[in-house]
């Protein structure tokens, strides 16, 4: 059903996370039975939890921790991890920066060129621990950049900017052939980010191995308030999936999905998963581990916009170390720990055995209309359980 | 009507208590001559509250309290009261407990083992002084607590998990056959909880006196938040009394609903019982008088999970004697004192003479929208009365 | 167009004036020659403005004044001024109470009996000045009170109460017969409140002269909290004045409809007419003009319920004269003064030069989603103008 | 598809910008190689932003400013410029006012009387700096300093108020006659504010070139609340733009849109666009430039009412250079710097390479639905980025 913004002009209604709910089924599953892995190209993993390529999110040894409880962490190979030799040092300057101060020096410490030796070295620091190497680069430097981390081993390779389209114009006409590309990528490749059946459509057909799905995805995000552009998260990830589901269905490939972005919870997990995620990408999440290297702040871009920045440094503390945000205990009940808790319990309660299951369990819409007020009930101590 | 969530993927729109409002009749009545009671099974009480089987609200005086005023507390037999032969001190411990350590001080507390002995004991305390024994326990000790609470001489036993189906897989198929279950017992059996006409159909088939409604029924609720999991609890009632009409169109048994949770004011109570409720289950509301156990604390689970917690210890005040709350008079104008008022006056302005006639009443859609800001007005002492 | 609040259950979708927006029209008038008069029976007002009947806002001297200015003040007969020769004091008692003590001392101060030689006397008051005198009872007292205001020389008589309705049940059937006191009052008679267009259909039969429009009216409002009871008012009068428009083609008898309650600002004033309402009664705005009898104070009910208090004493200030609050200048843009330069403005822009032309006016729904951010913005003084 | 405010009666649903979100394409464009320009009657502008014509915005040094860097400043000509041959006084006078006088010291400023001589004068203190003369005017005085304004050389005529319809009756009917009027002036002009498809239409009857988009958009503004009356901006621009189109395909005559009020980020900005805007006219955001006269401060009407005040004075803050707020860099990420690289940007990534390209982008329905409490997380320093 499309709606009217005017007389003439139909729109669609899309949907965030805040606006819908995973309903229970008729028949349940004891979570300790349930299956949580999911592949991407011939990768599988256990759980289906990314970290992002953010540097105070993933530097090689937090890659090698993701790995090691089935998850993966993505190297961003444009940041601070292949830019210095002793990373601790600008990571400490942007992080001890006044807050007047950190944009320029976020500016600063971003203009130093990448060294093809640094990338070589930081991939060989994720394998010789027997972890899986994920790297991720901009689609402007996806050859250079890319062709060096195939030579050092890299195992999978992202390329990513806020949004990706096989189709790009640009003055010269030299931006990079996706198509070309994977053809000649001996690794898989994922690609994004993306946001609507079409374009996810034209990025399978470039031979991708998988797709980042979120640009704007929630209504308080960067992108949304300086730019206007994003698709709720919710129905980004059910049309990216619909577009999948039909792809697979013509080609016999099955590309996987990451959802990446707007997330913040367990229930934004499940959710993303329900809505059809194969798996979730998480910045914020992760940055507040007790590994991070962001050492409880974070930024959100790769690199610094030079004249619109979007995602500048936000304090999120040192909460727990990563096993316990990943699979518990949780001493918390906002939904920010166990998450592979809250994962295998939803799909307990959704009867899903399967990742694959999951994602044809049933989401109604239930907005968060009073949830405000709540909240400020909550604040003043009279809410209910 | 459904929406679509994304090109081709519909969803259903549901709604709750901050959503809907009653529509007065055009015919009224005056409260003193309606008729507020309700029956499950062979029981009928005088008026449609139950106290939740959480150890803050239900102990023996509370349920005995419960019955005196035509209500029912149900008691948890897997909690602290049958763990404990002098409940005092656990209760002091989770009561004291500082906001860090009282998450390990539960789970601590709830490692002692029931005792079968303390289950009749208790059982004898609501007896002996002539009220309505109500007693539960989860699906997994329902056989072994089921069958001592039977011989205890217990009226009712309410099996109840967060989601409960009569279909369940676990690794060895153990678990417990609802079915089987219920045509054994000598007495009426509730289950629950569940939120769909399907999961409820079920249930019914199963040979219950009464189902529990409510999974995440709240947007700011807990299970909402960590698994991403729930139904706003008006569209899981209506859904739930549409299968109870149905069957009992089919079979001539009525099953009796009981909205559990989601609930705080009057104004909630009453719409639970338009939507198609016949009783209301409340925790933190009656945790709230000075009777309760809870001492001005509340705790959601019956049992804490090791792993995930949801719903821990929450300050709610010791507000009046269980009598002002249900029978006032109020002296607060927030709907949390004289429910049973509430609900007489509701009835007279709808014009129904009983439970049956209110659950006939029109809802309406009218949404909170806006209200925050008249919140914040009312906190500025601006607000309209 | 129905929405389903569950599976097999339709419910109307209903409006607040936070919900709706008024269209400028494709013709416009200069705000002054604009007629904004209304009428109700026999009586033909300047302005359609009338000041509820309640103690806080209406006593003898402001009803003249109200009188001066156009519009109509309606006394509570019912009150402390009926109740008591020299109202002061027990108006001081309930504007000194302390927060705790307030309700009880209210309760104290409405038990003293009213005296029929009060009513008589306020009514003389009244109308020795020269000005209209409405005067209002609830429907147990209509035919004693009534018949004393009829001889003392009443104008108008309003019957009112939360719902009233035509076909009401008590337990003897002695309840007032609307129909037969309608015929046999000399007074035009005004019943309400109501909200539905069968309820108003069914209280234009009696043969009444106006109706009032208005029970739970805001979102925020007491009855919804406590009783859940309430329709969003832009609704209620929408179909009220549907019906109203029915009636009179049917009968040539148009009935007025006064929309009271929910109002707080002239835009709220300016949607309640172009709902249909050819008044609307206010009681928080006036009770903040200086000359108020509540002194910077208001409560809601004409009488507190002794078991249910709704709408207690709230501070309101004492803001402006009457005379800046109807016709300015206003000192202040948040829309509580020069109500009645709002209105004109409003017919202005619409092309109304009358009352009956403003009802024709085009409401199109406009949510107010997203003001509360804005809220907090223009508390923090970023807000764009 | 309509809705229904009650049984049979429908009514629009319409959007603002807080709802609506842009989709980027599938087709990506490098926004180095975008075209910003814009143009209204013969003038073409290289970036499609005004000033608004208020006196804390524009004076005759902002608008050569504007000109300088592509856009246009509109000079109120009703205002302090040619009321004062020295308005720093005046100014000064407002800006230093407690607030508690601030209304009365405008009142008073507004008071002095308009000198054709300065309007003359500041018209050549903008032209002899080579830059385009924007000037605006009420319909009142359209006649009378339209005249002097096209003698003294403006390039461009606003005629400017709240609503301004083809169709306008006063008293004695010497109300300005629009099409009259346009065809007889040598400039070009544009006329407005309005808000629907049928009085856009008439007004492009009348000849105008361009017409201002605008009433009461956004919906914690003050027409809103005062009057009651006013259309949320995105229904407002995608109404008028559909007009617009039909009148160029049947006239060959394309009337520029000029999107005003409203808008406070980039994002805003972009969705004025996509709607179908063809220039955004900014006050509040110019305000905040460091060269703006009004030094801080805000004030919304070109003249401010006697009797009805709307717009009083606000605190905006000097925030940056003009220059820093068009073209950036931005050292802020809350969209309020660098207007035209978040338009460029936006550009690129729905594939548009000029305007006309970048108003057939989609956008799609995506409430900022939960947006508060994310607001709140924000504050309290937890949100994600």
């Amino acid at each position: 059903m499309s709606f009217f913004i005017g007389r003439n002009h139909e729109a669609r209604r899309s949907y965030s996370f805040d606006e819908v709910s995973i309903v229970p089924g008729s028949l349940t599953i004891n979570p300790e039975i349930v299956d949580t892995s999911s592949g991407v190209g011939d990768i599988k993993m256990g759980i289906p939890f990314l970290a992002s390529a953010m540097d105070a999110v993933t530097n090689p040894a937090f890659a090698v921790l993701m790995s090691k409880f089935g998850g993966l962490g993505v190297l961003n190979l444009d940041g601070i991890y292949t830019r210095y030799p002793k990373p601790e040092e600008p990571l400490s300057k942007i992080i001890r920066a006044t807050p007047e101060k950190v944009t320029r020096v976020m500016q600063e410490v971003y203009s130093r060129p990448v060294q093809e030796k640094l990338i070589s070295q930081r991939i060989a620091e994720i394998k010789e621990k027997g972890a899986v190497a994920a790297v991720s680069t901009i689609p402007q430097n996806a050859h250079r950049i890319g062709s060096v981390a195939q030579e050092a081993g890299a195992d999978i390779l992202v390329i990513q900017a806020t949004v990706v389209t096989s189709r790009h114009e640009s003055a010269n006409g030299t931006y990079l052939d996706l198509k070309d590309f994977c053809k000649g990528s001996r690794l898989p490749v994922i690609v994004g980010n993306c946001v609507t059946a079409e374009a996810a459509s034209e990025l399978m057909e470039t031979g991708c191995a998988g797709i980042l799905i979120g640009v704007g995805p929630g209504s308080a995000c960067t992108s949304r308030q300086v730019l206007g552009v994003g698709v709720p998260q919710v129905t980004a990830i059910v049309d990216a999936a619909d577009a999948r589901d039909v792809f697979y269905k013509k080609t016999g490939r099955y590309v996987a999905l990451i959802a990446d972005g707007g997330m913040r919870t367990g229930g934004d997990i499940c959710k993303a998963m329900v809505a059809g995620a194969d798996f979730v990408m998480l910045g914020g999440t992760f940055a507040r581990a007790k590994e991070a290297p962001g050492q409880g702040y974070h930024w959100g871009m790769a690199m610094p916009s030079k004249y619109l920045p979007r995602g500048t440094r936000v304090k999120v503390g040192r909460e727990a170390p990563l096993e316990q945000i990943l699979t518990g205990p949780a001493f918390k009940d906002d939904g920010t720990q166990n998450l592979v808790g809250a994962l295998r319990t939803t799909m307990g309660y959704v009867g899903a055995k399967t990742i694959h299951e999951l994602q044809q369990a049933e989401l109604i819409i239930a907005p968060q209309i009073g949830n405000e007020g709540k909240l400020l009930q909550k604040m003043q101590g009279v809410g209910s359980v």
